[in-house]
């Protein structure tokens, strides 16, 4: 697995299980993989000999996140490597571009978009879309980072104008009125086998997502409709492994694709303890072209993100007290505390999702809050 | 966490949930709990240095099995570390004699039972409770080991005369007619907390456990009784952390205590994915002295062991097969395969414990069976 942070830490968790030997590639003996007692190779995703590296020997080769270069990746397969997702399908989650030409050119809705420039293209898009919009970086944007609402060609600019790698590439994307998000979680085999989950509401909180709602409480049409848009996603660019694709929902119940995920996803957290298999399962299962694993709901759930809040709590110190609220399931990735840093996750379970949301909140505040 | 066993690996994946810091005391590095990346200090269980230097630093020292000298454990409880459960308690786990003394002084139903030294001594017994009867050995039995039917005297004498250590003690005990066995595991805190998991049916054959119905199919009266009984014992020997009570039902319907067990146990697997709280995250929650978690049952469940057959096959190269048997959860251990040897088990959830069974049992075949 190309990559060391929470959602590979909870890989390994599942590869225990399994019995499946899964190396990972980390950055740094203190990443939340290498800490759960993953076998490691130390290196960088950017360096075509650590991608290598931690390829040797393995019969797939998968990742947790989308920062090793496309072209490594084709030059990875090209060493005889197995790589589930191929480099063909990552390209959709690494740029946000190629991801909204291919979507539309399939007839799948996305947001109006336009790569930008410069502020007069941004300046040309608001004239038929209107202030605010959305300018958001090609690459390398996760956790709503690298995703800025700008409310006049002046603001547009200064984003434009901010230092960055001279190849960064931006696209310019009209402000949906939103009713809600959601993501859809499938699973699909390079055989074409799909499990779709239930589906999940996220709740962002200054870009970053906070918290979600499983099954996602919102009319059953819409949900089908959504299912059906993400099988048909994995399908046209031959996802294989987990793929978490991300909707708006707008105030006329018109349905677009933000952005495209092919591993585990936050999103998908809730599925542990709330589903038949969970995603971490299901992607070693998926990727290693085995039997799908049930999504089933076994029950409503919530799942609340442990970011570090302002005045830095160890949540690590805050066990004994988070633990006397009933029924929750707490996550820690063994993070040093910094305020914004995800640190771990709180999934509760309940008779509906809203009364999960109330224990994981809960038992969340206690774990982060002085 | 003194032992590296499947136990360790498991408690090892709920400790990297709660982001605990564990380290076990592994006698290779291809015990099962160092193969899943839990930090480990090799030595053994019998030398007070090694239990010295895996409790080195720790706020609890807890167990995965019982081999560890109860003198030795005294001592390190002198040497300032916190023993959960303590030596006092452990005792009863590792002395089957002194169990049954305390139990039975404690008003609790044990078969009748008498320590023995010598053929005489069973003869002697046999007269009051007729052949055939149990010999076993008072120490380091498990999962069967140390355990005999015997039929007559020649037969008990040819076992008493088994080469083994010189300390070895024996207890005879009266041939239970069986209607069931059941096993209650519970979790209790030093401060006194008690949490009872629903009762689970224990199916031996040639004296291993093979697989486990949960909740046991069986009247709810026989269930309420035992649940009783296991709290009462672990009060009376002040036990900490997961407690499991295996227990007789005859067939006029009395319960007698057969083993005790002062560590998560091998009946309460089913725990992982049957109830809101696995036996390993409650086993830390227990032994930190943490609130416990709930254990309500979320389904019905069966768990069969994967045992090596005499025509050994690795499980491991049979999950695509098995993984195709639905709603099933394999969980392996790492270890070589070797006929008679548990190397995994298979958890199933179901509309009925029975149900699930035929599912569990279905895979198992698959992962063990050519």
């Amino acid at each position: 697995m190309v990559g060391a942070g929470q959602l590979a830490r909870m890989a390994h968790q599942a590869a225990v299980d399994l019995g499946v030997e899964m190396t990972v590639l980390a950055g740094s003996a203190r990443d939340s993989a290498v800490l759960a007692g993953a076998p490691h190779v130390l290196g960088s995703p950017s360096k075509l000999t650590d991608l290598l590296a931690v390829a040797k020997g393995a019969d797939v080769v998968t990742f947790d996140h989308e920062l090793a270069p496309n072209a490594s990746l084709v030059e990875l397969e090209r060493s005889g490597y197995r790589l589930q997702p191929g480099p063909h399908a990552l390209a959709f989650a690494q740029d946000k571009i190629a991801a909204r030409v291919a979507l539309s050119g399939a007839g799948l809705p996305v947001p109006p978009f336009v790569p930008v420039a410069s502020v007069q293209d941004v300046e040309r898009f608001s004239e038929r879309h209107g202030w605010p919009l959305v300018v958001k970086s090609a690459r390398g944007g996760y956790d709503g980072r690298g995703v800025h609402v700008v409310g006049d060609a002046a603001e547009a600019g200064r984003l434009l104008a901010r230092p960055g790698p001279p190849e960064r590439e931006w696209l310019a994307e009209a402000l949906v009125d939103l009713e809600a998000e959601l993501t859809i979680l499938l699973a699909r085999t390079s055989g074409g086998q799909v499990a779709v989950y239930p589906a999940v509401q996220t709740i962002q909180r200054e870009g970053v997502l906070r918290h979600l709602l499983m099954p996602a409480p919102l009319p059953g049409d819409v949900v089908r409709r959504a299912g059906d848009m993400a099988v048909s996603i994995a399908e046209t660019i031959g996802a294989t492994g987990i793929v978490a694709v991300e909707m708006f929902l707008d105030t006329t119940g018109q349905l677009s694709v933000n952005e495209l995920a092919l591993r585990p996803h936050n999103s998908g957290h809730a599925t542990i303890e709330a589903c038949e298999t969970s995603q971490f399962h299901q992607h070693l299962r998926a990727v290693l072209g085995w039997p799908l694993g049930l999504t089933a709901l076994r029950s409503p759930a919530a799942t609340v993100n442990v970011i570090g809040e302002a005045d830095v709590v160890d949540p690590a110190g805050r066990l004994a007290t988070a633990l006397a609220v009933p029924g929750v399931h707490v996550h820690l990735y063994g993070k040093t505390p910094r305020a914004g840093r995800k640190l771990g996750h709180v999934t509760a379970l309940g008779s509906d999702a809203r009364e999960a949301l109330e224990r994981a909140g809960a038992a969340t505040a206690l774990l982060t809050r002085r």
